[in-house]
């Protein structure tokens, strides 16, 4: 049988991906032009979908890029011109904060130690602050941010842009996008495709804010928001866009939408459930993030306790389990259980029972 | 049959390209870390095949970007503080000036109108230029420069650093890398795979002069060469990349190496001689570029004398030829065939001869 990777991205594919990838082949659609009728039908679809999926306002728009390490970036060259502000509690969102100070930014940051999340009362975000950056999902700790808690922070502060990171989120967070300004995510991951695409979910706050920098400073050349935004109308790209993940976006968002997000968000839960109970349970093993609210569903990270991390992951690859590894310095004594839709309530069934017997 | 296509890029796919995705899909490569051995093993394979395809001097790293855009962005970011010079005949080299604009760089350029090339006695780069832009193949106008006078332009100008925009010549281009300093790709031209890869060769003294620049200003985030190649010495790269497309690019290219880059030559030139025979013996077609040396053999431009071309790009789709059409201004006027390794030399004659009975 083949391995599953419970891996945090990239992961195990979409059971479908396979069909839709054999498809495109067949039907030629990686040698059409960008600049198609074609492109623009798959764009149009592919933009209906996401638009089904996270509830997305009228008032938003969706660009692609290459990465959304590049939506770091180009975020804050388009939306900020001094100030912005970080909620950084692990390695991506420590990232997003690099990035602002990078491009000169005078960037301020609330930070809470590894495997923490925040309490509100502690967020005070300055009133000169053009974006607030929040990672919903931290990837490298398992941390999440409940979504109650951005749409609490929008009702505090109204001013900023809010930037929501949810890269290892989507689409299981149930984020409202009007209590947002914009947030993105990679493919490599909830969506189980393969790696290479970005997704930038933007709404008219910022496209207003960016235009007003226009002009005044470098906003990103091609991947400015306003030249983005140009090409959006129409359902087009400023350069050549990785279109397969884009083809393969568009179907496995259609094959999400069939199943139901409210079933995937339900399924996830459940799956998520039967990994932190036998974490809480096991003498090898205890969940990493303390906090019961702040322990991301989709992200679950654990401490092994006897035995060396690496050994474990061996134990587990030599029947088929690949999980991730501990973070950076966590790489020794933590392993990291990507638990996306693409894996089954079965199979995560399997690994259960494969950790309880190590 | 399966249309062929002769576009310019997305362009007909590699033959063995289904093969390698199915490959691929069967390995499960597309989960797999890109942090993992098994990634640097690929990557470290990609790079011992482009160096032995494109004969690469040691003293060159290989870096991996979304796309060939990128590129013009980051080169200008790593590599030029303030003055930058470029050979502008069409849109691409356009693009790349547009960026040294959008950057604040003080941006000069030698333009000569669409559809020409350059006398190397006309061409005055200033003392002061950091980085001489040249388009060795403009994709949008047919127009190629050949490799020796850019070997020409290095013996005449020795300060300036020379970046050479191959998107759509290579690897036919037998470009001595000895004698530039940066080159660079996307995949979807010559290379025959789906879009979303920008392929970056950098040699010593670009990053020597990059290394002038950190900390100056800012030079590209995870994207200055700085980072990649910090990533590169351990073949990882900044963030996850289109691992998918860098697959492909490593057997593909292999593939080349087996079939001999001196063959793909031939062929090339002997394909792309076909197509300019016809068409200067046509009544109803004509070569648009008239300087014999400055026709590209692998993106070949054609006036429509008598017809309007969207007809004759009809009329050829109908018998499953797909050519490009002209492009912006000329896109009623002109085709583009594209004559890249992926379209044999049988599908140029069917080509060919469909063109004639037209």
């Amino acid at each position: 049988m083949a391995p599953v990777y419970f891996t945090p991205g990239p992961a195990q594919l979409y059971p479908t991906v396979a069909g839709h990838l054999q498809n495109a082949l067949d039907k030629q659609v990686f040698s059409q032009s960008h600049r198609s009728q074609a492109f623009k039908d798959l764009y149009r679809r592919a933009d209906e979908g996401l638009r089904a999926l996270f509830g997305l306002p009228q008032d938003y728009a969706i660009y692609f890029t290459g990465s959304a390490t590049e939506i770091w970036e180009r975020s804050l060259q388009s939306l900020t011109a001094q100030h912005t502000y970080h909620l950084v509690n692990g390695s991506f969102s420590k990232k997003y904060l690099d990035h602002a100070k990078w491009l000169g930014r005078d960037a301020q940051a609330l930070q809470v130690p590894f495997g923490q999340g925040f309490s509100l009362d502690t967020v005070k975000v300055p009133a000169e602050v053009e974006l607030l950056a929040i990672t919903q999902n931290e990837t490298s700790s398992g941390v999440c941010m409940p979504v109650a808690d951005i749409h609490a922070l929008r009702e505090k502060y109204v001013a900023p842009l809010i930037s929501v990171d949810m890269v290892s989120g989507a689409p299981y967070a149930a984020l409202d996008f009007s209590q947002v300004d914009m947030a993105f995510f990679s493919v490599q991951k909830g969506f189980g495709l393969p790696a290479g695409l970005g997704v930038w979910l933007v709404n008219e706050r910022c496209r207003a804010k960016a235009a007003t920098l226009e002009g005044k400073q470098y906003t990103g050349g091609h991947y400015s928001i306003a030249s983005l935004q140009d090409q959006y109308q129409q359902f087009q790209t400023p350069c050549t866009p990785n279109v397969l993940d884009i083809y393969l976006l568009t179907h496995v968002v259609e094959d999400m939408l069939q199943k139901g997000v409210a079933q995937i968000r339900k399924e996830t839960e459940t799956k998520a459930a039967k990994v932190y109970s036998f974490l809480e349970e096991s003498a090898l093993f205890a969940p990493f993030v303390q906090e019961k609210a702040h322990r991301s569903p989709t992200v679950i990270v654990a401490d092994v306790l006897e035995k060396p991390a690496v050994e474990v992951i061996s134990m587990l690859k030599a029947k088929g389990l690949v999980v991730g590894s501990g973070y950076g310095a966590f790489k020794e004594k933590q392993i990291r259980i990507a638990n996306f839709p693409a894996v089954s309530e079965q199979q995560i069934d399997v690994l259960v029972e494969a950790l309880r017997l190590l």
